[in-house]
This record gives C-alpha cells, sequence and structure tokens, in this order.
C-alpha cells in the first residue's frame, strides 16, 4: 500500500470541513501573549469551565459510590446496562404522550457518538441528509465519513430561527433519508414551539423521511416557549431522539448520552434493524460502566432546584448579551435566545473599516482583545458570530466591553 | 425512505456477523432454570467479575480524586487529554528501543474504538485486511460496517499458534492495508517470541502492509516467552498498537483504551493523515474527561506487585484448566497458553456419541451443566471450543470437573 492511499477518497470532503474546535484552537493561538487582558472565550459551549455552572453533587456521589461499590469495573451490554436505559426511557417518558421502553434506549459516548448512530444506521449509498444551516458542525464531518451527502436548509432568523419548511421540501427527493432539527438550538439558541414541530413532523411524513432530533439541549428553555420533545409526534413520523447529561448536568467531560428510538410507526422495531443497531454498538467503546451505574440516582434525585438555577442563570446571561451586543452597531441579534446556550449575530461589515468578514473579525478580537468568539463560518453563515452566552455574568460583560471597544476602534469614519 | 431500505445494504456482511456477546447471550438463556447447579461462565474474557481479579487500589483513588477535584467536569481534546497522551507515550515506551511522543498517541474509548479507527482510517474502496483464524470477531464486524474485504490468515496450533506467512503472504494483494496480529492472543493464549514477530515485520514490509497489532493483553504473559511489543519493529513496518488498562488493569469497563502509531516510516505522520485521524475523532465519543484524567497516575503508581499477582494467578489458573483438559478424552490443547487470559481446545467429535459440533456441544453443556464455554465457531474455528481461564480457581475446576463428567456421559459407546 502507497502512503497516498490512506488519504485518498473521503479525505476531499473531510479535509475541507471546519470543526469547531479547529477554528477554536486557531483563534487561542493568535491571542498577543504580550497583550496583558485576561483571555475570555465565548467560542465553546462547555459551560463547566465557569464558576457559575457546577453539576449537581448527586451526580458525583452516584459516580464515586458506583466506583467504590467495585460492582462495575467489568463490561456494560455494549447497548448499556438495562437500569440505564430504563432509567433514560421513564426520564423521556415524563414529556411524552406515551412511554418509551428500555428497548428504545441505547447509552452512548456522549451526544456525538449518538450523532453517529444515527447517520450510520441511515447511510446507504446514495443517501443525503437534511441539515440546518446555521448548524452543528460534527454532522457535516460526521455524514463524510459515513458516505451521506449533505443538503443544507436554511433557518428563518426573523421567525426565531424557524425552520424553512418550504427549502425542506424543495431539498428532499427519495433518497433523503432524515431530516435533522436542533431544538432547544445551537448555535441560534432557538426554542420551537409545539405547533411548529407539529409541522417539521408532518413534512417529515410527507416527504417520507425520519427526524433525528438533536435534543442535547432538552429544557434548557428560560424564554416564552416551553421546551417540547419531537418525541412528541412519534405516531406521526419516526423520531430518532439524541440527548445527554452533559449540558444539562453540565457534565460534558462525562461522555454519557443516549440513541432513543421514539418511533410509533415501528420502523426501528423491526428485527432486521434492532439487529443491526445493535451490532454497530458491538464495535463502539460506549460509556464507561460505573458513569451508567449512577445514571439512575442522577436523573431521579437531581432536585428541581439545581435545575431552576441553570435556567435563572442562562436567562440572565442571554439578557446581558443581547443588552451589550445593543450597544455595538456593527452586531445585531434578530431574535434573542430562548433557550441553550448560544445565539447568533450578524456582523455588518459597511460599518467596520479594516474587517473582510466573520473569520478576519474573530482574528483580529483575538488578538487585540483577548477575546475569543466563534465566526459564523464555523456553523455554515458566514459574516455572522455565535456568542455563548453560558458564562460567569461578570466575563460575559467584561468580554463584550472588549467587543464594543473593537468594534469601535474598527469603525468606518463616516 | 422506505422501511427496508435501512436493512438494505451492508446488511447481508453484517447480519451474518456472530458475536461472542450475541452468542454467550443464547447460552446463558438455554440454561435450565431447575437445575440447582451454579453457573460457572467461563465463555467471556472479563475478569473483574472474579473475586481473584481486582483493579489496584490506585486506580479508584485516583478516578474518585479526579471526580473531587471538580476539574475534569469538561470535554477533553477529542484525540485525548495532552497529559493521557504523554503518560501513554511514557509507558509503552519503556518497551521501545525509541521514545513515543504524545502526538503517536490517541485515547479511545477501550480497545474497541481503538480496533475502529484502524480499520477506518484504512478503509478504501477495493481495500482488504488480512485477520487471524481464530481471532477476535469484533474486526470481521467493524470491517463490515467500514466497508473493508476480510482475508483469513491460519495460526498454526503445533507451532504455539504463530501466524502462518505462507498463507499471509499467498493472500495478500495490492489492496491489502493491513495485517492484524492479537499478541498476547485472543483466543490462543500465545506470545509470540520476538524472532517470530521480527518475520511478522518483515513479510508485512515485503508486502508493503501495515501491521495493527493488537496488545490489549499486553504484558499478560506467564510462559517462558516475554511479552514483546510490535512496536519495536516500527522502523522496519509502520505499526499500529492497539490497547488499553482493561485487562493488565483488570478495568475492563472503564473504557480506556489508545491507539497509538508506533510509526517510524512516517507514514502516519503526514500532515494530511494526521489531520483525518483528528477529524475521525471529532466524531467519535471518547473516555471520560476524568477517566483520563486519572491515567498518569495509574500508569505510573501502579504497583510491580500488583502486577506480579495478576500474573501468578493467570499462571496458576492456565495450568489447572490444561491439567483438567487432559483429564477429559475428547478435548485437547494443542499448546498450553503462555499468556492473556484464554486457550482454544479441539473437540474430537468422533468420541461422542450425540454431539453433533461445537455449538451444540455448547448448548447441551450449559444445559446439562450450567456451564458456558464459547463454541470455536464464534472465533472462526469450527468444533473447537475457547476456555477463558481468568476465573477464580475453584469456579475453574468445578466447571471443567462438570465438563468432564459431561463428556463421560455422552461419550460414544466402544
Amino acid at each position: 500500500m502507497e502512503i497516498s492511499t490512506v488519504t485518498t477518497n473521503y479525505e476531499a470532503n473531510t479535509a475541507s470541513t471546519i470543526t469547531i474546535k479547529g477554528i477554536l484552537s486557531l483563534l487561542m493561538q493568535s491571542i498577543d501573549d504580550n497583550n496583558d487582558k485576561k483571555v475570555i472565550s465565548l467560542g465553546i459551549g462547555d459551560p463547566s469551565v465557569y464558576t457559575s455552572f457546577r453539576p449537581p453533587h448527586v451526580a458525583e456521589e452516584a459516580a464515586i459510590d458506583a466506583i467504590q461499590s467495585e460492582k462495575f469495573n467489568g463490561y456494560a451490554p455494549t447497548v448499556g446496562l438495562l437500569q440505564t436505559r430504563r432509567a433514560i426511557a421513564d426520564y423521556l417518558s415524563h414529556d411524552l404522550p406515551y412511554k418509551l421502553s428500555s428497548d428504545d434506549v441505547f447509552v452512548t459516548s456522549g451526544c456525538t457518538q449518538a450523532i453517529d448512530v444515527s447517520l450510520e444506521m441511515l447511510a446507504h449509498p446514495g443517501a443525503n441528509i437534511l441539515l440546518p444551516r446555521p448548524g452543528f458542525p460534527i454532522y457535516e464531518l460526521c455524514a463524510s465519513f459515513r458516505h451521506l451527502e449533505v443538503r443544507y436548509y436554511g433557518l428563518l432568523p426573523e421567525k426565531g430561527w424557524e425552520v424553512d419548511l418550504d427549502s425542506v421540501e424543495s431539498l428532499a427527493d427519495q433518497n433523503t433519508v432524515a431530516l435533522v432539527i436542533i431544538n432547544p438550538g445551537n448555535p441560534c439558541g432557538n426554542v420551537y414551539t409545539y405547533l411548529h414541530l407539529e409541522k417539521i413532523a408532518e413534512t417529515a411524513k410527507k416527504l417520507s423521511t425520519v427526524v433525528i432530533a438533536d435534543e442535547v439541549y432538552g429544557h434548557l428553555a428560560f424564554g416564552d416557549n416551553p421546551f417540547v420533545p419531537m418525541g412528541v409526534f412519534g405516531s406521526t413520523v419516526p423520531v430518532l431522539t439524541l440527548g445527554s447529561l452533559s449540558k444539562r448536568w453540565i457534565v460534558p467531560g462525562w461522555r454519557l448520552g443516549w440513541f432513543v428510538t421514539s418511533d410509533r410507526c415501528g420502523m426501528f422495531r423491526q428485527p432486521k434493524v434492532v439487529e443491526r443497531i445493535k451490532k454497530y454498538f458491538d464495535i463502539l467503546g460506549g460509556p464507561a460502566t460505573f458513569i451508567q451505574a449512577a445514571v439512575p440516582r442522577i436523573l431521579e434525585q437531581t432536585q428541581e432546584v439545581f435545575f431552576k438555577k441553570t435556567i435563572d442563570i442562562l436567562r440572565r446571561s442571554a439578557n446581558i448579551c443581547c443588552d451589550e451586543i445593543e450597544k455595538i452597531p456593527c452586531i445585531t441579534c434578530p431574535h434573542r435566545p430562548d433557550g441553550s446556550m448560544t445565539l447568533m449575530v450578524r456582523l455588518n461589515l459597511s460599518l467596520l473599516e479594516d474587517i473582510s468578514d466573520d473569520l478576519d473579525f474573530c482574528f483580529k478580537l483575538a488578538k487585540e482583545e483577548s477575546v475569543v468568539l466563534l465566526p459564523g463560518t464555523a456553523v455554515g453563515l458566514k459574516d455572522w458570530l455565535r456568542i455563548t452566552f453560558a458564562a460567569d455574568p461578570f466575563l460575559l460583560e467584561d468580554g463584550l466591553k472588549r467587543v464594543r471597544s473593537f468594534c469601535q476602534r474598527h469603525a468606518r469614519k463616516l
């Protein structure tokens, strides 16, 4: 085999894919070390790095007890421990008009692995998948490894980042295997209404396609719309629900997620399909057995007050973020976020003198102000920015004040 | 999309693949509940279920400390924490004539995920891979998902299960991307000599193929041959070394493994290749960050006495196993194991009256004696059996005595 062989084939696709972590790492490198300003990163959605966001004690206690019991050092079934699957089924069933069974739940190594399972299970030669733009780039990267064609539908900023269903209908064909929605939304902070989700389900049904509902930010809704899981429409259309402990429990590094077939239609209950899913799990390294063992207690015993505190901080942070943004003429937020941990703002380059695009903006900002924002290009929208508001409020204020002075310094002289 | 679409394409391959866990689960189901004999499973290689095999205290302490520090609840870099990669590089370098760098090490969710990474990185349309027979069926299953053709080379029981290099040479062609060796061996208990590994390296070099060295049982050698890592020959041929904490530290459920490029030739150091590997890690859910954080302490502080104790128990168990087997006329062990946790025995069906094959043997044995052995068919050798000797000695003795009485009961009357 030649060395070149390793890089051929799908390289063309994967090499062109931008990853959030890749861009953020370049931005961090471009920070001027001689600058004595503290680095403020509003680039990545990992709240665990901030003191305002701590996991509940019960999570740590449950994991430590599971280790100390010495009962969970061995292999779990590759689809997950039965008690873990059952606990996740019960947790998700609270918000559904039917009851999920443990057989509907597969335990994954974070939501990332749940994305891979969904795409691998649906991929076949010629198949395509509909992704939101802006969206989460891991879907595109995963699709390129699993040989799925990607088609982007739009989200409508003036309509609270709702799915552009006309665009979905015009993109879909008989080879469309799934429509991906992210709700609550990353990067847009959207929380869809029951009515809009119902329309999405009906559109997917009409197009004979599955809905992949990425609910990794499930329940992190602080605006007017309550969080409604897509699984509510599992009788209309087969839904694959992806989620994890990561965001709601502030333990993204624990890598405990789930792939759930919220599918009253039975498409994913055929013996052959179930067998294929199970075999795929046999080749995956799942999450640690003792973390799985901690899940029932974590899901059952986390206090409501913990969740409320997170929601309150997120609401406050989102408000600080939007208020500061309003003071900056060259960036506008078309829709105040209703949930999740990030929002999107539009960059008005005509108001800036020497900034060529969103990447240029972010690199100069990092260098001059030691503030890291994510260029919209990384999530599919050129000349926009993604700002993570799940940060300590004082850092958020400080960071956005620096963005303001950066923008003032670079403002086009009229 | 039609329901059938989900099951098409690679279904034919994957559906036919036997998994060890699949067969063992069927065997457990066939145990007669009315039988009052305690169930003894010598089927799976998970020593953590036996009291003789406990992880070292430092492992549990390090993991608990990492949780309690609250520093490791967030995301790790997808290729692994730097300190973890460095510690694994240092650990493996002890036994190599050169020093691995942290860049050579990628942290995986157990050795299983390291297998997937290797196969995905080498797969391209038309490519094939050489697997040992008998072997570990996850390779075949993974190859079917990653669209790699599998070709089986033989292991030579009369030569300590050495690789049949003639068979390797006759199978390889210009599309052969890797030769997989498992050393110390599962299922055969082989530990290859320096000389044999050197010959494997030279053969692979001649065939211009990479060696994937599955060393998940690394250092678990209790016979005459010391364990020599394949990476020793990294200057002759590119070696991908796969390993984990699972077996040597008795924590298979922790899902902490590694994919290491022991490649002095530089094939896997090309920027494009490195980029592709990193992107693949972006779509994988890796091991929990706090477990990664525990790794440096685990690797550096586990006492030699702990390793020695494991080796002593394995040697004793292997001897008990072989001694008991010698008392059973219809099964023979062609080569006493030198390492790992399993051995292979040949079934002489002509000495049995009403047993049609290895599967029939194992199902009847489970039903009548509540003893579970793995049919050789599951690892590619029909009418052989795989016996896990990493079990509590008294259970091993009891289990094999029951195998003996089963064989006596079913012996062909002369």
